[in-house]
């Protein structure tokens, strides 16, 4: 037998009902998901958003159902199992996909108090359409946040799935770091690292594995340009770099579990660190281990990012800093709620983090590493294990 | 000497001065951007969007800034060449990102009447926060009709860039092709080609090559779960499948160039098909030669897939239809106009078309081949050049 560790219909179901009661508690007929991530997180049904709108709705009794475009009608009774799934024939099109959703939720008796994530779907990949209010005639109430409180405690099935997705990046970087070497050059580093790692993730997972993420097919590391003159910009984009010695390195592997992701990312050197450059991967490691400990259940995230912050400053450091100390994730690579001053959301079990202050100097290099905290009752639990100490992560000049 | 072909900053700089034309055209005090793509067009700043708030701002006279968090400061100044990059701190953090880029507004006279692609930021990854006409006070004016139309009409660099694109999609199809037999399969055959033909790109193009692309970041190839029973769900997600005698294949390869995209898909066999299969197959590639021959300046987007339509129905087709026929591609790999009988766009010199009509028969599999085709003075150019024919696209079983 083959076994799945995608989430299961159950699950989904009590979702659902969750979602049923906020909408008794607000008076509402019903509720219109068009967010990829949350229309996942309450159908299974995951997608890559386009031009052609989809929609999650559900009704007041509680009904569920998919409103799709044609091509996805068979794809998506396939991954939802629900008995509604209404299409329109294309976009544009005549009548426009949106007066075929006001004619599906008229039917399913949704009407005057409508909860959604949006007044319609998004103008994206030259989509253009009517707001929900305007088909409709109904008010549209912003729905978002309930559904992200929600989401941020994650279940011992998601949970579950962003462990396996930790051990299998954390393959993918185990590869990264051993192909590395100079003359290399960043791109054929990551191609084989996150090619080989995919290879066994699929061998041992079987093939009912499925990524059900925007953000890659398999199991992947690799360097998104940070290195040397470039490490000092977090999140530039990748150019193809030849490896040399001096080298600092900030690197990022994760592997999607249906939906769902961990993140790891380390930074390594080529050769030995400056003093200079070891002061601040010293304070790094500081930092982020000063983090880690402050994420208590009964906490508040702005908590632990003031505490980290009150290092930087205290130790002279602010001219380093660039951005907050880490964020939620799962079904989104980035979630609420953040480890950022303004956000005092209570830290609880089930929560799942990425703890990753980081530390840019121009001429030094850039400093971060993340690892994937999940909250629990008593504290919290590290659940990527990639060692983080300079000796394990300087790769011979 | 090494070369980009990235588009220069002199075409960035016509682009923007039209924009200016549209504000003066309709009494706008300036205009702000929050779409990537969009972004990405009138500055040349590429990234990832994510719940930090990033804005290209324009005001009357004419003066381009970028609007960042801290994280991406320095990128975007290295990556526009604007001399205002304004940033925020942080998101969420206080004061919150929307009242920063009211600041920065005033500061640049935009005021009391704004064009913008949306009244505000998405609410995405988490993202809360006020409208724009919240937090200016301005009435907001929907801008993203004058920007699509613009955008259909590509430049000869960009040409240039969607033809580089579809010579490095060729040779990841061809490696596809090359490495798929019967017990081998999808991850490895599509991991294998793009891994090797990203190398040969990169050898080739050299360490300026940038991807600029949401969607990867080199050649590609693959198979989208189009394989076998799944094949007649188009745009089903990927899982990894065996090859067996007997599958039907569509494929899909491309390589991002600088943000641009052209797109080739085919259908492939492993052994010889059933007549019926056969069939199919043959209708599905006269269906293409019929878009093709359609695609003439003057004619109208609706002119083509009524066309198509025709087709089907004089052939009986229609319960295989699914989509239609096409779309344009450029920055974004779907967007306007569309091949639908619901667009009647004028087709013009400049517009590059996916075309793609498909044919899905749940017991026999998907058909359906797409090329990227550039429209000309004289009538169009395309500029995907892998074979269509059967024999050519056979496996040995």
């Amino acid at each position: 037998m083959q076994t799945s560790l995608n989430i299961t219909r159950a699950e989904f179901r009590q979702r659902a009902e969750r979602l049923r009661e906020h909408l008794q508690a607000h008076k509402l007929n019903g509720v219109v998901l068009f967010d990829n991530a949350y229309i996942h997180y309450f159908s299974g049904f995951a997608f890559i958003p386009t031009e052609r709108p989809i929609a999650f709705v559900m009704n007041a009794q509680g009904e569920c159902a998919m409103f799709v475009p044609r091509l996805e009608l068979e794809h998506a009774r396939m991954q939802t199992g629900f008995e509604r799934v209404a299409h329109y024939v294309e976009y544009p099109y005549t009548p426009h996909p949106m007066h075929v959703l006001a004619r599906l939720l008229a039917e399913m008796g949704i009407a005057q108090r409508i909860g959604a994530d949006g007044d319609g779907y998004p103008w994206i990949f030259g989509y253009r359409g009517p707001a929900l209010s305007e088909v409709t005639g109904a008010t549209v109430v912003r729905s978002a946040a309930f559904i992200e409180d929600m989401m941020m405690i994650k279940s011992p099935a998601e949970i579950a799935l962003i462990k396996e997705s930790a051990k299998w990046g954390n393959l993918a970087h185990r590869l990264l770091q051993r192909y590395t070497r100079v003359g290399a050059t960043e791109t054929e580093v990551s191609l084989r690292a996150s090619h080989e790692a995919t290879l066994a993730m699929l061998e041992t997972l079987g093939p009912l594995y499925a990524s059900h993420s925007l953000h890659g097919d398999g199991a992947s590391a690799g360097y998104r340009g940070q290195i040397g003159r470039n490490a000092a910009i977090p999140h530039a984009l990748a150019n193809n770099i030849t490896f040399q010695p001096g080298d600092v390195l900030v690197t990022g592997a994760g592997a999607p579990m249906w939906g769902y992701h961990s993140e790891l990312e380390r930074t390594m050197a080529i050769g030995n660190l400056t003093d200079e450059q070891k002061r601040l991967f010293d304070h790094m490691v500081a930092l982020q281990d000063l983090a880690i400990r402050s994420l208590q259940p009964g906490a508040r995230c702005s908590d632990v990012d003031r505490a980290v912050r009150a290092y930087f400053e205290q130790h002279d450091l602010m001219p380093y800093w660039k951005h907050h100390s880490g964020h939620a994730i799962g079904l989104r690579y980035h979630e609420a709620p953040f480890l950022d001053v303004g956000d005092d959301t209570e830290i609880k079990p089930g929560m799942v983090f990425t703890v990753e202050p980081g530390l840019y100097a121009a001429h030094l290099g850039g400093f971060r590493h993340s690892d994937t905290v999940v909250i629990t009752d008593e504290g919290y639990e590290v659940v990527t294990y990639y060692p983080r100490d300079l000796a394990s992560l300087t790769i011979p000049a």
